[in-house]
């Protein structure tokens, strides 16, 4: 970190400022140059917190130079981190497919679902049991019943179960979840990332609405300094003035992070952009562009679907999918896992 | 709700989809022009699932024309919302000033914080217990200890407490709090939101860090929902590409908010603007739009506060704002609230 | 300006770059540290281009310290700019009220806007003669005809009249306009900015659709660089997610500007919100910030506007208007100039 | 479209409203059901301004069902636009790449970034002659010189030449240029984009720095209105509030583009990341979703570039990329356009 001060500052105030800089585990650097004077942070300075540093009157600006996260940063663990669930692996150089419908509706539908994916070669099944609806009057999931629901899919396909955690109160009921999702809307919920933090469970954490990369990387962070290194990142578009797609879905965040981070990443396409259409081609480019793992939606019955029909593929439409994403896959170097 | 049919509907999929809206308490009615078919839903449509209708195959568009929240509208409510706090009034009519802290950082700073606002004319003391801090190594805050200081202060000045919660669990230690704040971050922390819905006590509802007006709207409905009325809304400034400002102050929301809805519209420059010279500017300019209070962020030394100090005002300049803001609430004809 | 190397930049490379630097007005002064090194530039760093440098082997990070701008920068002009036209002065301390139709239509109809606006107390008359319309379908204004007709309208009435110039190519049809607006579309076509800084006559600039307030400051900056300092600022809102106004109105842009800049601010609440209602509030807030001028549209008949009708007011309405904006500009100390 | 109108609206007014509509090519059709009056338009609904029509009192809310575009709209032209250039061709089922400088500094810079292009396998040349610069005081291109030196690489390569206009007022030097470029600051100035509709000569039309697609068609839309419709879209990033990237790519916009025109689609990874290190997986991406054209700054020597030197890839890096790009294009069956 630089600290470039004002041209008024008085050695005074410059004793001062670095006194309180040691409050930090950083060694304060003076820099005296003929028209200007600096303090460089030699150290780790990712918990210095720039707005205080900022705040000082005899500062004129400030530049992180180094990034303010640690355990998710790729400078100090550059080895690609690869989950295991369940004996199936995320990240490392493989492609996983985590499929299944928008919301747990009934346990036939779940079933069915869970079976067709699986028979189209999907490696997860995903479906929600709790809803983060904008609305209080929509469905608001089956909560507790859903994933009971989950569970007996898993039975009946193997297929390992990934389900969204709305509120810390209900982590019990997620001890048998295979991994933990945690949503757009949460993934600023501090309480919650550091709860999770506590698990020894993987954690598929989404991009904020308006979530910037390096708040996803931050969040990742309060879950990694709890002790879980089981992160998985989610690009799953981002809030903008576009009204075409629900949301602008941002693939070169995906080659963007894997510099940054050991983390894998993920892309759901579905939530990305709303559009069924679209997910096909959006998953192809994710694939493309070196995402580790897709999330897709699917429903046997879309326009009877609880949630989200307009951006759920049919069974047979995710079969069709799936055979062009195999084949890409395999181009790309990273094929499917089984 | 008027739902567009696709020319090629045949009769059977529009009875069908007939029959299917039924499940809402709406009255479906058809419209056979020459060239187009229409069905218009008449009674409640709040609860009708837009997306759900969107995916119907025989759907060529959807168009809502009531709101879909029922409880925060204006419609059905025509009368503004006051809300009595310790006998202190917010909305109706007066101008609520909620001053302090960002983070209560010591019994000594928050006292002093307390007593300094109250002498310049606060009606209300805000300070953070539970911060949310984008990083896990910044101050996260006193918890606990920190409503206990709020709660001296209180006793020291009279003046109600305002703070913040980022947890359901921790719900119990915000009993005595007087008005309980819901995040940027948490504003669609719905199952939070319910909770508070079943308190007896009011909630200052921060707009999201990328909420639009409905989506906020949608919230406090989350609250009132479940039977608590006394919801404050709170415009804080919204995430755009602007980096000049930390957000952008969207004060139009201010009497479109009041065209909308009953419920008194809050406005917090600090966290809007980020940059304490534009608190007074734009503190002034929300009371000229009609805003019901203003929440200022004030601490006794802000280049040594511990989180937010850069858009911090010090007691003097508070004062000195006050007095400016009382001048204009009175020529706007909503006098401060004492 | 301040550049920080990385720890391998050899003294070769580091020779090199001060030499290169050297192309620009500007002293290189290398700062070497213990564990850091900094290149600080002395001197006019305006015309340096942080892209260019950023895009060196050896530079780890810049960081601009001054703003790029000179001309249009407060720094090197404390005082405020006064813009006289036609004996009505825009800024240094009045409210100036700019107001008319969207577009020039008829004679009949502007003029007697032009009448009624006047009567209400406007300081000067707009009108739209070329018309930025997102179709091509949609009237594109009368072209020079509607020159001519706000010429007639200036002759009727007196007020001084503002229109937006589309093409350079059309400029000489704006000889004997007073103010020449530059649409937000346009505010960084850099060849027509450059083409109004050799003419001597007052710009209105129009933030872009998603212009930063530094563009505004740098398209302004290409107008000065080449002769003309007549340049009024206006913030018309920006665009983000939020649909429930046509733009997001930033009305902390406005003192912000005072602080960074001499030149006078303009409001436009009427294409700010696109809604009629929401003017008057915004207008009274745009004044209490401490806006020099306001643009507002009026329409003689706004269910008939051929623009923009949505957000006109008719001449009832904005009278109105005026009389609360006359008595919150008297208030804040800059009455309406006449 | 479909106008549901007001309960309050009376007979006359509702007969007013029709009457009026009549200026537009279409037949209003009232549709009175029990509980709700809507008029749907039939017939060409391209030229309604939607605005205008809610604008009128007895209007409740409007629906545009149509797209209001008709040239560029694929409901109307369903098969792909293929463009012949120089014997080469954009769009039906190949990959064009487009590469070289962003600008053109030098012709030994420029014939040398030529070759080096062509022999990696590029089809086309870019460079930028006249460059729209934030900052007055940066380099601003070297004009007619610029676009004389681009001819003579063509001469030396055979590359046909793309080339950025700024300004209508230098149409003639286009004459000899075998793509005019539109950039995202005029791609909604719609004096140069009529005018261009009236030469016959291909136009790459790239995205609005926060323009939406819908305004990119309407774009295209006022060149082919004029007559030509040689028009090529172009995805080069949207502004957001993300800053890791120099925009965010939007590549769900090329197969969504692809549903809605018969228009070819290029991608521009360079200015969309504004990374160097993006722009081959990036590009890779845009392949998989279905581009039908690149757009790639090559330089050769991107530290020393007079602009944009962070995101150019040096020859070697491109023929590194080019060899991806072969093969993936092969695997999507698009080979690229030799």
């Amino acid at each position: 970190m630089v600290i470039v001060l004002k041209n008024q500052a008085t050695k005074k105030q410059i004793d001062e400022l670095i006194n309180w800089l040691t409050r930090y585990d950083v060694k304060p650097n003076l820099v005296e140059g003929v028209h200007s004077r600096i303090i460089g942070l030699i150290g780790d300075t990712t918990a210095v917190d720039i707005e205080s540093v900022q705040a000082k009157e005899i500062v004129e600006a400030v530049k992180r130079v180094q990034e303010p996260y640690k355990n998710a940063n790729r400078r100090f663990h550059p080895e690609d981190t690869v989950i295991d669930v369940r004996g199936r692996k995320i990240g490392g150089g493989t492609l996983t497919v985590i499929a299944g419908p928008c919301s747990v509706e009934t346990e036939e539908q779940t079933i069915k679902t869970a079976i067709a994916v699986k028979e189209a070669g999907a490696t997860m099944l995903r479906g929600g049991a709790f809803k983060p609806r904008t609305s209080p009057y929509a469905f608001q999931g089956l909560g507790r019943e859903g994933i009971e629901i989950l569970r007996k899919a898993r039975e009946e396909t193997g297929l390992p179960i990934v389900t969204e955690i709305m509120d810390l109160s209900d982590i019990d009921l997620f001890d048998d979840v295979d991994i933990i999702q945690v949503g757009a809307r949460n993934s600023q919920n501090f309480t919650l990332l550091k709860a999770l933090g506590r698990c020894d469970k993987p954690v598929l954490l989404k991009r904020g609405l308006s979530g910037t990369l390096q708040e996803l990387l931050m969040s990742a962070e309060y879950i990694m300094s709890e002790g879980n290194s089981k992160v998985i990142l989610c690009e799953r578009g981002i809030r903008t003035y576009e009204t075409a797609t629900r949301n602008v879905l941002d693939l070169a965040s995906v080659p963007l992070l894997h510099q940054k981070t050991h983390l894998p990443v993920t892309v759901d396409p579905s939530h990305a952009t709303g559009i069924a259409s679209l997910i096909e081609p959006c998953a192809l480019g994710a694939v493309a562009v070196g995402c580790d793992a897709l999330e897709i939606e699917v429903h046997i019955d879309p326009p009877h679907a609880w949630s989200d029909g307009a951006q759920s593929l049919t069974p047979a439409q995710f079969a069709a999918t799936m055979d062009k994403l195999r084949a890409m896959a395999e181009f790309c170097g990273r094929p499917i896992e089984k």
